[in-house]
């Protein structure tokens, strides 16, 4: 066994979006980078499970490449394993069929014999050593030239996901799998409940194991013009692999193909485009507790419930509901007699829906999408490698932020076109780089940036340090920013 | 006719303590204040609409001590006519019954011949028309010795109200007034369509009409031990008004003498106590639309709703809500699926809240209250009489405001013992006063007020100031001030 493992890589599929849980999850915030349930985020969870059997280096990100940065930070608290974590970037988000066949052809290059974990990054399961217990048998499994899922045992008649119907259970494929009949759509009600005492339905987790030459050749075999777009990137991704100086035009160009390549593709998703038509298809039932966090009422499955029922967080005062939602953050928010609901608070924008229509959030995202607001795609704190910042104030030109920069970092030297920035410290000691002056400036001092002059904000203290910065100018957006130097390769 | 409206005077009632219409009200901004229905704020709208018969000089505001400078800020958008209105400040809330009767008391004294026009300052009256000619019935039947109340005609078997019974309509009192049998008690749901098809039963609207003389001895006869305590306040008034060069320190302790006979008043309603027990009740049946807005829910009645039946206000997003009411303001609050609900959100605090409980509020405020809290207390915006500040954060050793100042006002001469400030002018031109020196600061300009420094701020300029405000220092509260001078008195 522990020689198989040698080849086993797991990848975390990252690309998500963020529409569910608006507005907690943005689209520069996806639901993977929250805190829901457990004790960090869901992708830091994912990856610390997954670690127990697998070593960082073969940990794999598949996200897009706009996503890529953001949760290349987010990884940062995970230490120095966060360093030797993989990205594979898809150029745009095509579902998860193209991001798998990436992944493998990625990954087919450098580890032909390798054993492919394909897991979202987004959902619960609380109990680490169950899954990897499960997973190992997958792996098995999957030595044998098999596709391996997890079925989820149903635990109520849910309409909202597809099933997956095995063999009469007596008939165990290898050492405890099952074989899988059939994959079935969405039921109604009555058919749901039914597959419910049927017991040989199963929920789909999403989550696969496989060789990654067997994935290959299946989606030759049942998604064609995939593989043929897929064997054409990796004859860019092998030629680039070859440029011993790396020759940036040249790089810019195979990028600007495969960038191409990739944008022509369907999106499909594995299970329609593969799982439902392969012959070779394995289940392991789970034993592991899971909740695919799909809405927000998939807490109620997730997280302990008080005597009415209800799950309520953050600063807030309830009279009187049942069976409701609340997440609040640091702003009051007061309910009465809320039956079925779910109140979901933020500093910019707040949501209040009937449980049974909590799906609808996505069209709440299409509507802010389509008006060109930003309560879809911001969160009013802004996470950065270096900190954070927080837009406290936007007028009639000019802008507030709090930034907060932690020990020992330092913000880009930069300059500005079109706006000057008052400094004013309010904790710690900030070192400011005017152009050629460099200076100190303690707690209850201020200083002032003008328009077109170089700077530089650093913290060389032993705590965070937190400035109030006052922006003036007719434009006051962040793409007004000119870097020279960045600790981040932001330039 | 117009002999007799010479000595009618208007006691507008405005006490109210903002629990109702929380959090849209606080306890420093009460609903009277607000701008709920129509084209102003109620009080101001009370006022606009009593002034088409009785003279600014003539009418009065009724409220507490603490409520009366915020109150008389309030009042200025009215312009000249606004100085006119004289304030009667009791010193504690103690029921209407003794608010009518210091009002009385205080009216006798200059105006023993007047004729009382009591009204609320917080409801919803639209006609001005009707109610000034439903008005004028009233104080004729109020000239001739009765005590005169406004009754509605029910439109909905509300158990919410008390009702007045009339004698059979066919025996009008004068001139078109009706003679009450009796008050009687919020009824049960099977009573008030009793009520409701009966005819001869009217909600109470809290609007009376009677000659001064005429309710003091009413008060004597039904409610001796007040009527014994505002003799003495009467006693302390009277002799306050022959001091010829106001004494401090006498004045003073005349003050302290008439709170202690004010705060052992036991708080009884005016309904309660007198009209429930006089037997010289007539009542003008109203032709006026009207409504209490003793609740969120009382919008409904007055506001026109949507094809769903919802009303829906400010900066939101619906997707199939009934029937419901949801108040925002500049944040988001996106809404799916609502049946019935109450949604109000303000810059610190949401209220989601299903109608059938929306009375509940208050013990939110009860809460907040004994939790010791501010969200019930003051509005993240503090209007100001020279304009009004923001505070846009508070933070462990400091805390940033936003300040608004009006064309042509300025800040008292001020200090502060544990705070300095760091000014960022972001629309406008300062003038800076600071111990003796004075200079400008333009927009895009900062300055800095050290701790324990004498300063000014005032706006010279034509249009409104703004300065973002950073104060530094271990206690950042508003208490931390010392006035020198000051343009609004509150030295």
């Amino acid at each position: 066994m522990s020689q198989s493992l040698k080849n086993v890589h797991a990848m975390i599929l990252a690309g998500g979006s963020g529409t569910r849980f608006w507005p907690l999850s943005r689209e520069t915030w996806p639901k993977q980078m929250l805190q829901i349930v457990g004790e960090d985020t869901l992708l830091r969870q994912t990856i610390k499970r997954i670690n127990g059997l697998v070593s960082p280096d073969h940990i794999w990100i598949v996200t897009t490449e706009d996503k890529a940065q953001d949760i290349k930070f987010h990884l940062e608290p995970l230490g120095s394993s966060a360093k030797e974590i993989r990205f594979i970037k898809e150029p745009i988000g095509r579902n998860t069929a193209p991001a798998i066949g990436l992944a493998a052809i990625s990954l087919n290059l450098h580890f032909p014999e390798s054993i492919m974990v394909v897991m979202p990054s987004d959902h619960a399961i609380p109990d680490r050593d169950e899954f990897l217990s499960n997973l190992k048998l997958a792996i098995q499994g999957a030595m044998k030239n098999n596709l391996v899922t997890f079925g989820i045992k149903p635990s109520r008649p849910e309409t909202g996901y597809g099933y997956i119907k095995i063999e009469n259970t007596s008939k165990m494929g290898v050492d405890g799998l099952c074989k899988v009949e059939c994959f079935v759509e969405k039921p109604d009600l009555d058919t749901a409940k039914k597959y419910l005492s049927d017991g040989n339905y199963f929920w789909n987790s999403g989550i696969f194991v496989w060789k990654t030459s067997k994935i290959l050749s299946e989606i030759q075999t049942h998604l064609p013009p995939l593989y043929k777009t897929l064997k054409e990137i990796e004859s860019l991704l092998f030629d680039s692999g070859k440029l011993n100086k790396p020759d940036k035009l040249k790089k810019l160009k195979k990028q600007e193909k495969l960038n191409n390549l990739y944008f022509r593709l369907d999106p499909i998703s594995i299970d329609y485009g593969i799982m439902e038509r392969s012959q070779n298809v394995l289940m392991v039932p789970a034993t592991f507790q899971w909740s695919d966090l799909g809405s927000w009422t998939a807490l109620d499955e997730i997280i302990d419930k008080d005597e009415q029922g209800n799950i309520l967080k953050g600063n807030m005062v309830d009279i009187g509901s049942h069976n409701s939602i609340v997440f609040s953050g640091q702003r009051l928010v007061a309910t009465i007699g809320l039956r079925d609901m779910v109140v979901v608070d933020t500093p910019d924008a707040t949501l209040v829906t009937s449980k049974e229509r909590v799906q609808e959030v996505r069209k709440i995202v299409e509507i802010l999408k389509q008006s060109g607001r930003e309560e879809h795609l911001l969160h009013k704190t802004v996470e950065r490698p270096w900190g954070n910042y927080t837009v406290l104030e936007k007028g009639q030109g000019y802008k507030i932020k709090r930034v907060v920069l932690n020990p020992g970092a330092k913000l880009s030297l930069q300059l500005h076109k079109k706006r000057s920035e008052h400094w004013v410290v309010v904790a710690g000691t900030a070192r400011v780089t005017k152009e050629d002056e460099t200076y100190l400036v303690h707690t209850n001092e201020s200083t002032y940036i003008p328009i077109h002059t170089k700077h530089r904000l650093e913290n060389l203290g032993a705590e965070p340090l937190q400035i109030i910065e006052v922006q003036n100018g007719d434009y006051v957006e962040e793409d007004d920013i000119e870097r020279f130097s960045d600790d981040y390769d932001r330039i």
